[in-house]
């Protein structure tokens, strides 16, 4: 008998009939001789909703308020699930975060999981019941109070919760069918992979990839837990994300696993600063002052002999404000000439763990994008991952450019469902 | 300074803009000098429209997950007031029933409040804040589950905490001006009341008003708690709900304090009754195990030498099959004739203390249907209180008679706002 965790996102609990469908699928699993315990998110764009109702009331709600009332939603999800379980005459019992015993921190809005003391629910599964836990909240173990995980909190919910299990796998439903070599949206050649190292993974969800909350592969890598990402709307396997290559196929393992896309990131240039030691360390220090986490940075060597260069790095749009205002503070002490900011930017990333061992991996890469005639702005990499930064409106272009390159392309095209993911 | 508790219901927490409102109204008893802690219930229609997504899922959802369901709507009302206070600057807290420290049983979807612990509650007033709860929800002692208190709760849990805190007042807001002598929609010239006993305030909601929830009355009653229902809509002061009538106000109480009318009945009629000891109470035992709460009996005598008699009795509507039921299953076993089932009837109530010393009471009330040509088909009193059972379609006309007969009727006729209340 395996224990099998299950996430299912907001797409797939959207409305009654959807419920149910869910509850279908999971009664399945319990048929077919296993222990469930299910994560659900809210239903829909309830969570949406709930943020809108709260700017209504106040344009700066407090963060603690704002968990206590974004948690209703995967309190009805939750519950209504459950309902369409007993419905199909199986004994269910449903359990918010707090009572599933998913501890975190204080960070109301963005709060990390640091324990999971799942006493309540190893009880129920003892007694052959299927449980479901509200994904994306938790409690904290200092203040007591109600939090929440951020966007995407759930996927880390059902890892934490395998993780605390000791469970044999844990499944995240979305509605695609798994982890693409590309958004199927802009590439329509790209392929399903079967199998993605936790590795891998790791680059792509932190490179733009919306399949998979990057916590929760952190989580899942730490852990040693294995997911499968599959599709709630069929019953085909997905793509198994492991630390290891199952056996036998680390042989013919691909060189690349795929190609990730990110249109959610600005970059600030930092124009005219003096080319004397500390001015850069000046600049990241404010930035960091002001808790904005960047992403890449590009300093240009002094093109004269004025002695001044211009410092470029990449942030999340939303972030921009904030370090436009932190940088300008410090214009007079730095003595910089001006700022600026560009927002019409998209990044394009290859990941594979192959790279390691492949030379000629970078030579194909911009090759493909110099064919493609796409103007690349900035470049960082990692050991198994490419980056870089051109036009917004090239980016599709690049991508289907560099999916062709590596011989991603699929013969027939991927079969997109509706919805967002989540 | 005085410690006051305020509960606002749906209608008056209906959209943003309501609760807005009524966070003005809340920070306003607080600049006063007061500490103050809020039951609300949930928005609007909200425990509504749960129920009919409950119902789309599962014909009969298990009531732990309906109770867990329904708890959302507060926890969304609760979190949205918070907010709309904070942004007006003053610094407070929302609980659920069970963070408040609401111990009930285990009766889910009808529980009844057994302790109040509000530790957290008193920790939140001694810091300076305002606090508020979640009305209509709390936690069994015993299943540490989430428990609702059926319909109108949040009055019960607005009592509860004032008795638990040591309250001065209990506010109970609502859609109208206070209680009145009857229903202002039926009875236009109907008076709102400056006081009513907590005994006749009882019998009121015992025999249909709205106004206040039953269990809150005699909560309030138990632990000596002063109720002041009043609008949510107007400054103007309400009715005040006392043990005793206010100093020097008791010589020149009225008689009568109102007359309250309810839809929510069906009478049953067993005919053919064998008139024989043990009959009637064969009858009643199979009512009483399927646990059917019946409120007015009325046994004929044998109207010739057959032996038979005929039993009625009155019910709420929605246990009418259940009793047919029953009773049929015992038919060969009493050996009556037939049964009856008639929910096209309506109850009227005559409720005032000071029926008890003024003799004449029922000789003005009888006299008054007598004229209105009101035909009387059963009738049930208490110390306080005469019920007569009529025609559901002649209850407004007897309403308004009987108004009109004991001196009720107001000069000008009563403003109804908008809203059913709760």
């Amino acid at each position: 008998m395996s224990l099998v965790v299950q996430k299912y996102g907001g797409s797939s609990v959207a409305d009654a009939e959807s419920i149910k469908r869910v509850a279908r699928r999971i009664v399945e699993t319990k048929k077919a001789g296993n222990e469930v315990v299910v994560a659900v998110s809210a239903m829909g764009d309830t969570t949406d909703e709930l943020l809108d109702l709260a700017r209504e009331v106040s344009p700066l709600p407090p963060p603690r308020e704002l968990d206590m009332l974004l948690t209703a939603g995967e309190r009805m999800s939750m519950a209504l699930l459950a309902m369409a379980i007993a419905d199909l005459g199986f004994s269910v019992r449903s359990f918010t975060g707090s009572q599933a015993g998913v501890i975190t921190d204080t960070a109301h809005g963005k709060a990390k999981i640091i324990d999971v003391t799942p006493g309540r629910i190893t009880d129920q599964i003892g007694k052959g019941r299927i449980v479901i836990v509200a994904g994306f909240q938790g409690v904290s173990r200092e203040t007591k109070e109600i939090t929440t995980l951020g966007r995407g909190g759930s996927d880390t919910t059902a890892v934490a919760l395998a993780a605390a299990l000791g469970a044999d796998v844990c499944e995240i439903y979305t509605d695609v069918d798994g982890v693409f070599t590309a958004d199927p949206r802009i590439v329509p050649a790209a392929r399903k992979l079967d199998h993605i190292t936790a590795e891998e993974m790791l680059e792509l969800a932190a490179s733009g990839s919306k399949v998979l909350h990057l916590r929760s592969v952190e989580y899942a890598r730490r852990f040693n837990i294995p997911i499968h990402v599959r599709s709630s709307f069929s019953h085909k396997d997905g793509t198994l994300v492991t630390d290891q290559a199952p056996e036998g196929q680390s042989v013919e393992a691909p060189i690349i696993a795929g190609v990730a896309h990110d249109r959610s990131e600005a970059k600030v240039t930092v124009v005219g600063v003096p080319d004397r030691a500390g001015m850069a360390a000046a600049i990241f220090a404010a930035i960091a002052d002001a808790e904005i986490n960047i992403d890449m940075i590009v300093q240009n060597v002094s093109a004269n002999e004025t002695g001044l260069t211009d410092i470029s790095f990449t942030l999340p749009k939303s972030e921009g404000p904030n370090a436009m205002q932190a940088l300008s503070r410090i214009q007079d002490e730095v003595g910089f000439a001006s700022l600026r900011y560009d927002d019409q930017i998209g990044k394009l990333s290859l990941v594979g763990a192959g790279m390691k061992s492949n030379p000629g991996v970078s030579a194909t890469f911009f090759k493909a994008l110099a064919a493609a005639d796409i103007n690349v702005e900035m470049i960082s990499t990692s050991e198994i991952r490419i980056s870089i930064i051109t036009r917004d409106d090239r980016l599709d272009d690049a991508l289907r450019a560099v999916h062709t390159a590596f011989g991603l392309d699929a013969a027939e095209e991927a079969v997109v469902y509706g919805g967002t993911g989540r």
